[in-house]
């Protein structure tokens, strides 16, 4: 089998930063996690928050502290930093090699997508964002590792996306009609939703959108980990 | 402008848990870093050793600490935690918006490559792993970030694969090979070099290798920033 995860990042427009922040950290038992958190408004102040918890969380796994408690750690540190006046989204996805399955993490009240087979599942039950209160508790979701499985998890731009046109985007829909007919890669999936969502804001993107999916794959290549990064630097420079 | 970062990595033959440790952080500046370690020897220990590198220069780069300071201070942490009998080699590889340059910091005797148009440099200056000595000093490289850089950054397993049969790989001559004829990817070209090692130790890698590659296009696309992580399972599960 193969995990692959892609991610698709815009900043909110004319935002030379966004307020969305996703890093990947190794696991010390095997494995990886994927965080990623979404800071209170948007710009320098949201991405400072978003930033202080993914710090947070990155640091507390990366030592084998297990995703629920980083979580709630990370929700303490906020909550005490800012006196429960500024809240951060927060979604972990782990792969965990040592329980054999996806581990997810949400303090988010952005549903996520968990799709096998014909079965798409929307996760909506209620999460509260990190910093509201002193006991904010996540909400964990654990999935067996299995080919064909696959986990779409997104920052709140996505859901508002269309909004001020009064044509909101229906991610669950998007992601059916992807899903159903195709195979697609998870780059694939996350750049089409990404797309979609920016196009509804008329390339103006009202908020920070980040897109996240991880798929399970039966393919077998060779043994080698492989990582991508691209990052377009239009806008910095003359 | 868009810079592209590649990443491809393979275990030491037998061995379920690889020395070498890579890693991505966003600069608080704007911008981000890879941070690639290969602690001494293999398996568990080495992974501790660079796990524990990584993590101390991801943490102080994400603080906004300036690569080589962050180099340094890894270094002391390594020689007072091992008491100088235990060695890692770093490299750091960043993008930082603020200076509009590429910065690479090198504690690690491999040498790199610095490619632009038809040049094909090897830096091959003498340069210590970390953890040494109690005066350790990175070897820092500033490029300006411009269309047609091509870096590439590897572990000793590269340079030494194919040794034990006597037919060393000639790293630069396979850069050479791949870059004037063809306009390859980083993924391409990571692969490439990867396969060609794994090749040459009879697809018995005789160390972990991991190959790093940032290039700098001036292809125009979108605003996204986009990730790509491919982790393969085989053999961990039935």
């Amino acid at each position: 089998m193969e995990v692959q995860i892609a991610v698709a990042k815009v900043n909110k427009y004319a935002s030379s930063e966004s307020g969305d922040t996703l890093e990947v950290v190794e696991r010390p038992n095997g494995g990886l996690s994927v965080v990623l958190a979404d800071g209170q408004t948007s710009g320098r102040g949201a991405k400072a928050v978003s930033h202080l918890v993914v710090r947070k969380v990155i640091g507390l796994l990366a030592e084998g502290v297990r995703d629920g408690a980083a979580a709630r750690a990370a929700s303490d540190a906020l909550y005490t930093d800012k006196q429960g006046k500024v809240i951060s989204t927060l979604n972990i996805a782990s792969l965990d090699l040592h329980s054999r399955t996806i581990v997810l993490t949400r303090n988010n009240p952005s549903p996520m997508f968990v799709c096998l087979g014909d079965q798409i599942d929307r996760r909506d039950e209620e999460s509260a964002p990190l910093g509201t209160s002193r006991d904010v508790r996540p909400l964990i979701t654990e999935i067996p590792v299995q080919p064909g499985l696959i986990i779409v998890i997104y920052t709140d731009g996505l859901t508002h996306a269309g909004e001020r046109r009064g044509r909101p985007m229906d991610v669950g829909e998007a992601i059916r009609a992807m899903v159903e007919d195709q195979d697609p890669s998870p780059q694939v999936l996350a750049d089409a939703l990404l797309e979609q969502a920016v196009s509804l804001d008329e390339n103006r993107p009202a908020d920070d959108i980040s897109v996240l999916v991880l798929k399970v794959t039966a393919r077998q290549g060779d043994n080698a980990r492989r990582m991508t990064v691209r990052l377009p630097i239009e806008g910095y420079f003359k």
